[in-house]
């Protein structure tokens, strides 16, 4: 089969390097690989995609689709004897079409250059991923990844339009027409969007695009209380002035991000942070100064303006020190990415609160408030084979925390390999059952990333 | 298996009464029935649609869910030997949560109803097809309903976050945590959005709710050509004033709306119109302002300017008569719904002129020009043999032209009966083969809605 494919895409786009495939076996979640991979192969086209599809399906070798492997569930990582399917080299932004408000991509344009590719033409793509300077469109519509601007955007699936699909067997379908409203079909679109590479091979994406934000500009409030802050956001979303980021951290958070970065410009005393942002583009100064209203009725001790881009960097600077800074705490951290609806959000905290104590780890929170999305971070000490053991049983715990409060293990990281337990309590069986009877239908010999997700 | 219903559910909710049966069969499409139902049924809890199921299961009775039908595509039609599920006796709103933004309530539910009820907490539910006066909300998920708030806020499918549902064989699942992010399964709730009860009864629903808007204010410009109006619409939606509405008419509707409802508001020598709205709550008098220099700049011959509700109510008269005044031009009609993407609406006009003047009936269009979702209308003489052919021929022809153009045979009222060979045409064999597996899995022995949609 790889000679085949050598003949066919070229003897550069197949590569069984060691060090390339030990490069390419793991994404950034921390899970290790499955198994050893077969090959990494690099189709630069819909047609290759297919060829890879068809010779896989035939000889029945794993296919684990593969971005720039910035996930963190362990999704892209290799399992045994799979093709590792790279499409970064489909890396192709098609048309940006400013009448229709769409683009049409490759699964390999980076998120960031669609961005700005977008921009100018006065344009917007407006999902925007902690990686985009590095993701992948297609990683992103396989994750259906979150982000800091969801408060108000959506998620990518809310941009994706339509996509171009190659299947197990290697037959292309495209999910939809492009159009912005089509009920002719089931919406295969949806299903796609944050399948994780277990349905098929993303090889186009449609996404809609907006007309230019303003400028980013907002505050930062410092708080008395974890309640004060939440109780802030909540009134921040309940009102006419929606934030394009929201955002919190709580005192644990506050301590470990000072203690790394002195300058990060957070309040010392401060219990509870939020961060308050606005692109409008119109009336932009109504929204920032709705925001110093409604943290200032909840007793911010402290509240920072920023209305130039230098300023908002430094704003955003506590907030983008997050990993590294609870992972200093202790030398190493298991990061969560849980979602409960937005008024159970203090529950979650004191429930968090009394498991660190109990545990006796630190656990550290922030995350997206506006969306319910927050992120949990376990802190230990990885030589000590004590607090790993308790991190792990810990992170089992704060899964089934969300669980009970009506949430989800996971609001935009994925199942991947790290979740796949969690997600069957949470799902139920009859739900994972009739998961795995679609995909059954998608990929009925079950070559497509195989042991994730589902 | 109706004494076996009547013992558990009461007498009252089994009706085999001919006239409720006759009443009961058909929805607004003028599609007649499939053939004759069995009975009405008429539960008012889950448990009740859930043995509904178990029994139509067992004894495989065909069963097709319904809500208020105010449905255009036959999709609630009955079949033959059917239990007609009639879900509008579960019409509880079972809460709205302003600090989630959500929603919770039963498939019976009218649309207008929710509206309200979320208006007297302050927030809104932003999904208002034309028939949110009757239609339920279970009938909205199912069809993915638009409508023309859709430009501002989307589709119903992006107001749902989670639904529960009956499975054919009775089982209940929920197809995913209420939280507005949520990766840990496939889509299962966007699936089930605007898949016409072929794959499960929805039983409950939950919504995100938005914060109230402003007042509703806005413009009505006529212009000298369809180009005119079009160059001006698509120059809104690329700024940064979106419309909360914003509706066309070509020459045909506005000629046969002055002669209905010679009061509509409509200048007489137009060719086209438009209809803006902006709800904002702040800044809104910015919106009119870029609407109304907008239009001029392209040489709008009339503009009207509502900021009061009478004056609003006003502009939109013209719109609302749009289906009686059609229908009155000839003596009947045939409404379609196709969309396209937005930079080909001017090719589809053109094209529906030609084929107009090619068939000599009177084609006329209007409809969600934000969205690329319009109405193109064909006028017959029912008493004409002759008008009658052509009108359905026409009315295949103009499907086949959405699709020529790169969109939809159905941008809202969904597939139903009426047009099950044309989308066999726009998704094609592999697609509606995957549809029908997907259905498979869900409803393997197909007792649910058969013969529609898939």
């Amino acid at each position: 089969m790889l000679t085949q494919l050598r003949e066919s895409l070229g003897e550069q786009a197949v590569v069984t390097d060691p060090a390339v495939l030990a490069e390419r076996s793991h994404d950034r979640s921390g899970s290790p690989a499955v198994g050893a991979p077969l090959a990494v192969v690099r189709p630069r086209s819909t047609d290759q995609v297919s060829l890879v599809m068809r010779l896989a399906h035939a000889h029945d070798v794993p296919v684990v689709p593969q971005g720039a492997l910035t996930g963190l569930a362990g999704g892209a990582n290799a399992v045994p004897g799979a093709i590792l399917l790279d499409l970064t080299a489909m890396d192709q932004i098609l048309r940006i079409d400013p009448i229709d408000l769409a683009a049409v991509v490759q699964p390999g344009v980076i998120t960031a250059d669609l961005a700005a590719a977008a921009a100018e033409q006065d344009l917007f793509y407006a999902p925007d991923p902690a990686s985009a300077a590095e993701s992948t469109l297609g990683g992103n519509v396989a994750t259906n990844a979150g982000g800091m601007r969801c408060v108000k955007y959506g998620v990518t699936r809310d941009a994706v339009r339509s996509l171009e699909v190659v299947l197990a067997n290697g037959d292309v379908i495209r999910t939809s027409p492009p159009t912005v409203k089509a009920v002719g079909g089931l919406d295969l679109t949806s299903l796609l969007v944050g399948s994780e590479g277990t349905l098929g091979v993303i090889t186009e994406i449609t996404v809609g695009l907006l007309p230019a934000p303003g400028p980013v500009r907002g505050i930062t409030a410092g708080f008395s209380s974890s309640k004060a802050a939440l109780d802030a956001a909540n009134q921040i979303m309940a009102g006419p002035h929606r934030p394009s980021t929201l955002e919190f951290m709580d005192e644990v958070v506050i301590g470990a991000t000072l203690a790394y970065d002195p300058d990060a410009g957070l309040p010392t005393d401060a219990k509870a942070w939020l961060l308050v942002l606005t692109d409008a583009r119109t009336a932009a100064a109504d929204d920032i100064a709705s925001y110093v209203d409604v943290v200032r009725r909840h007793g911010a001790m402290r509240v920072d303006v920023a209305d130039d881009p230098d300023r908002v960097a430094e704003l955003l600077r506590a907030r983008r020190v997050l990993n590294p800074a609870m992972h200093a705490l202790r030398g190493d951290s298991l990061n969560e990415d849980v979602a409960v609806p937005r008024g159970r959000l203090f529950d979650l905290l004191v429930r968090l609160a009394e498991l660190s104590d109990q545990v006796g780890l630190p656990i550290g929170t922030a995350g997206h408030v506006g969306d319910g999305n927050l992120h949990p971070v376990i802190c230990f000490d990885p030589d000590d084979p004590d607090q790993v053991r308790t991190a792990h049983r810990t992170h089992e715990l704060v899964l089934g925390l969300a669980n009970e409060l009506g949430g989800t293990v996971t609001g935009e990281h994925g199942i991947g390999l790290e979740k796949l337990s969690a997600v069957d309590a949470e799902l139920g069986p009859r739900l994972r059952g009739l998961q795995r009877g679609i995909k059954d239908v998608l990929d009925p010999t079950g070559v497509l990333n195989p042991g994730k997700k589902l």
